[in-house]
């Protein structure tokens, strides 16, 4: 069979998954909390079942979800997207990511994507016969070097995707950052797709920078993010993105093709739960005391931390303990300690190991407290 | 902005859907029942909700569910899918259908398309560049002429799209159909898309002729199904596909950077529901009986109604009452009569007009009452 992604198999968070399994693994391997979302949450779900939310949503999403959506962001970052037209629910920020690039890219256009960077970008871009420019952001803070994402610039370019919270570097842009991508796309025609699924988690006081945020950028934005991430519910699959009307107008043309609508008992609890803001405003709060919980429990060992200002990522650096490539060593975490991880390199551009391993603390203490046993042991 | 799909628009159920409600019509257009699920299945899906169902299904979909996929599709059909790696779970059949496109079609590459046909394929086909090759099926059997089909197949035919039990035409494939279409495919590469959502819904003893029952057919095909159509859930997007393991494997490296996973909790549910065949056996016969009710109380009416012998949908024909396309008498339906359909040319090569507008008797009786006292007075 001809294949279109001769180079893909199974990702990386099905292959870590199986293996933690098969070795009965401490699981820290891919985002997902291991604790139950707000009985509330649910309730309010179980209620939307009982309650005739079981035929198609309408295909952007329900309407109460969409007006909730509206009023967080101007909330937030000042900005008003209309329910109207302006914002669709996903099937999980993927589905949004994977149907903005199918409504914008076609063959031999060029995305700018940073690296490390979530594995789902650079298929997508495939797919559709685009070609990725991958740009390796450096150090240890994951910094963008602004003169090499300048060049990497051409005619070519059609979209640049962006990713703060950063998910695996668990670092943020700041203001100066945005002012920088500002100023250089400011004169092009360049999509931004920005993904911003961590947007409530981040520490320290530190503050989101939402593009929403900046008016130049959002004219040219699609914004997504997960309400999986925020309100400990993966398996919802409920995600969304907004976008100026004529960029949200094209992709609800893929959008109605690709999944048509979503989950529509769940868009309703949704919707209901977000009346009450503090359920996404105390995020960062809750996870910033489960960093330090879990960095705390690791003082004691042979890794690195490196530092992490969001999303439920950290991760750590083991080069005074082995020669290994992260992906060995993250297999014989999991074969011989029986803690699962995920190695970085596979987010990095060329696999660049930089002998670094992200550890998801969306985890109960006690799950925590077992992974810090095994790590001070290594 | 630069359109991938300049010809599309907001499509015919979300327009005739909105236009419904805005006139307060009793609302036959888009094909959902106006009824509940069984609270069976409703309880089950809170269960799963409350018993920790709630984060990332596996990337195909939930292994419990895949086992009993495979189970009904080998009692109906007598063909193993094996569950490890021929069946994923996707958000609706639409998403399998939008999936399966994307994993195969490149640019160029033709697919032949039956019309009238079911509004996702073509923008799928035409997002990823290919060329959709239609055929109107012809005459009040909406019956395909074989010669026809067989010299639009070219060097350059990728796929072939068919769909039975037939949504808009009601009409179902028997075992004379698949056997020309194996002899026709038999000496090719060409990949089949078998949209089989309505299965369970044939009526008057006839039987469903899957792909799956004719080996050398199942050898190349894609076969999608739905949950939301047979168990009266459309609002929870649930849907499946097979094929043999060649073609699944190139079609999860593609859903997976999609959607990854889909609701997990309606998964579960599903699978538990899906121990009582009879849930899905009886399916039929229901539908039978709601369309002889429908059929029943308009017989005093000016409409001819076309033979339906599955899905639940039933065309009728209005050229005695008016000389109107059938767009222009559809909205005026709504308007004037609060009764919504949708015009059958929206379906048909070059949106041929053939006086028929679609009825989805998925409806109470009530509603059924409701539309037939006004067709009974148009
Ligand atoms: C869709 S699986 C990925 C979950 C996640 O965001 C991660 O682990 O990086
Ligand atoms: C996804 S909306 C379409 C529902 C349906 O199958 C139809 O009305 O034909």
């Amino acid at each position: 069979i001809d294949s279109k992604l001769p180079n893909v198999g199974t990702n990386i968070f099905t292959t870590m998954g199986r293996l933690a399994n098969e070795h009965n693994a401490v699981n820290l391997s891919q985002g997902f909390p291991n604790f139950g979302a707000d009985p509330k949450l649910l309730q309010l779900a179980a209620d939307a079942l009982k309650g005739g939310y079981n035929q198609y949503a309408p295909m952007q999403g329900s309407v109460s979800l969409r007006i909730k959506i509206s009023e967080k962001i101007e909330t937030l970052y000042e900005k008003t997207y209309h329910p109207e037209s302006e914002i669709t629910i996903t099937s999980g920020a993927t589905q949004a990511i994977f149907t903005a690039i199918s409504t914008f890219i076609r063959p031999g256009d060029e995305v700018i994507v940073l690296k490390p960077a979530y594995d789902c970008y650079e298929p997508a871009i495939e797919v559709f016969g685009g070609k990725t420019i991958p740009i390796q952001l450096e150090g240890l803070n994951y910094t963008l070097n602004w003169n090499t994402f300048k060049s990497a610039i051409s005619s070519k370019t059609k979209m640049v995707i962006i990713n703060t919270p950063h998910n695996p570097a668990g670092t943020i842009w700041n203001e100066i950052d945005m002012l920088q991508l500002q100023e250089i796309l400011k004169d092009t025609n360049i999509i931004l797709l920005s993904d911003e699924v961590y947007e409530h988690i981040v520490f320290d006081g530190k503050q989101h920078e939402s593009v929403a945020k900046y008016p130049e950028l959002a004219s040219r934005s699609i914004i997504c993010s997960s309400f999986g991430k925020t309100f400990h519910v993966t398996g919802w699959k409920i995600g969304y993105c907004v976008a100026p009307k004529a960029l949200m107008h094209e992709f609800q043309k893929v959008h109605q093709f690709n999944v048509f609508c979503v989950n529509h008992p769940a868009q309703e609890a949704l919707a209901k739960y977000l009346e009450t803001p503090e359920h996404y405003l105390t995020l960062g709060q809750f996870y910033q005391e489960k960093r330090d919980y879990f960095l705390n429990a690791i003082l004691g060992s042979r890794f690195k931390m490196i530092p992490s200002s969001g999303t439920y990522f950290q991760l750590l650096e083991y080069s005074d303990i082995t020669n290994e490539t992260d992906t060995e060593f993250a297999e014989r975490l999991i074969k011989e300690y029986k803690l699962a991880s995920i190695p970085v390199s596979v987010f990095n551009l060329d696999n660049l190991d930089n002998k670094q391993l992200r550890f998801c603390f969306a985890k109960t203490n006690t799950v925590l407290d077992q992974a810090a046993e095994i790590l001070n042991r290594i």
